[in-house]
């Protein structure tokens, strides 16, 4: 692992790091922020289309809350990058667009395991490198980043003592954000829906989801699908509607106080 | 004025707008956030170099802090810009380096006005189009708008019931951030250098800094020139050498808080 930069921030260290993937076969990137005084808790922020490790490390606002909270929080990137790295011109295709999964179809299948890079090779690195504890993981996510939690938490249970998401794509089978990219990567859709997952296999872990009634990109969520499988399945949930706020980071950094202190309460 | 984009913001709106300015010739935007419950106070924040209206407000994590102070943010762009506007390989000179002052030199004089674009324009725009009170405004900023906020504080004394700093540079006269500038812009360095204009001025209000001693630019502020200068002075003020912290958002994040409530109070 190498360290690209340390910057202080709240009394604790904001770093980027980079290291060598075996399961993307790529240099990737994370953040890590180490609060002041770390409990060992570890809370994974998975970022939406398009981003890299470093939108939500600069625009989510986790750091003061985590600072108090003695949470470190891990800003992963979003996919494998690179020129040897299949792309699409696409936004929401191929570089900077992971999903979450592992893909197994086409040029995709080279690269592309998010799902284990979340979930194994970067825990490895992590936790060889930091002082945190594997006992206590958490998991978050804006938006793609949503579908990533959700769905690796209920793929994974027992791995995440606490779920939360902002403004989760949620029922990506009938998404243009979902099912055309889950197609391309895995040649399915039903596995990696966090919905269908949900009545499937239920999520043993406590949850937080908000999303904004203001939300541009409201159709592609499945917002409605999700909250009658929480519904259907009684899954204890704390869910915020909230009026007016739409899709961006100014609507994740105005709840992100109250996703830390869940988190940190259930980590404690 | 025409609305770019509002989005809802700890219950109150980050707004991103743009006008025409008389005094640079050319369209400015800017972004203005809106707490949910105004006082009307308002605080002035001038950026960096390179930055636009966009870097802070997404950046810096005011908005949170403002929300509950009642207190409004604004947001300037940092220079002129366009095609028709001149500008300089160098990112220290030219579009996103404005300097805070009225350029009367060379190709800049046409469109480098951001003393007066700060000053009147688009206070003039700001408060014809929010119910915010000119009896009620502060200034801050960081590192270039840092001694934005000093010199135009020391230039308009009264106008600024508060004044802040971020990393400010405060000795531009000898610093490569500042001589080579604002000798381009104005054919000299003395009038807009806060060191000097503290000495020949002083300052009539109440005054907060805070610097990173880990600083990667700490050469080119002349931080140990001001607080000379504030001693010689005796100048009142709320100074922070902050252990470990670099020139980044990081670090004005980490001191946000502090410096809306200070201004805050002093708004009140």
């Amino acid at each position: 692992m190498k360290t690209l930069s340390e910057s202080r921030c709240f009394g604790g260290t904001q770093g980027v790091y980079s290291h060598a993937s075996e399961v993307t076969g790529t240099q990737m990137t994370f953040g890590l922020y180490m609060p002041p005084h770390p409990t060992g808790a570890v809370l994974w922020y998975l970022s939406g289309l398009t981003c890299t490790h470093e939108n939500a490390m600069t625009k989510a606002g986790m750091q003061a809350l985590a600072a108090e909270a003695g949470l470190a929080v891990v800003f992963p990137d979003t996919s494998p990058r690179g020129d040897a790295v299949a792309d699409d011109d696409a936004f929401d295709l191929g570089q900077g667009a992971g999903f979450y999964v592992d893909a197994t179809k086409g040029p995709w299948a080279q690269h592309f395991k998010m799902e284990s890079y979340i979930t194994e090779d970067l825990p490895e690195t992590v936790f060889a490198a930091f002082d945190l504890d594997p006992e206590r993981q958490a998991v978050t996510g804006h938006s793609m980043g949503g579908h990533g939690a959700l769905t690796l938490a209920m793929k994974h249970q027992g791995r995440y003592r606490s779920v939360s998401a902002f403004a989760p794509i949620c029922n990506p089978s009938v998404s243009d954000w979902g099912r055309p990219q889950l197609t391309a990567y895995t040649g399915t859709t039903e596995p990696h829906d966090a919905t269908l997952l949900l009545e499937d296999r239920g999520l043993d872990a406590p949850l937080m989801i908000d999303t904004g009634l203001s939300d541009q990109f409201w159709d592609k969520l499945g917002t409605e699908a999700f909250l009658a499988a929480l519904v259907r399945t009684r899954t204890p949930a704390e869910i915020g509607l909230r009026d007016g706020y739409d899709h961006s980071y100014f609507f994740v950094s105005s709840f992100a106080a109250a996703h830390v202190a869940f988190h940190a309460e259930h980590l404690a």
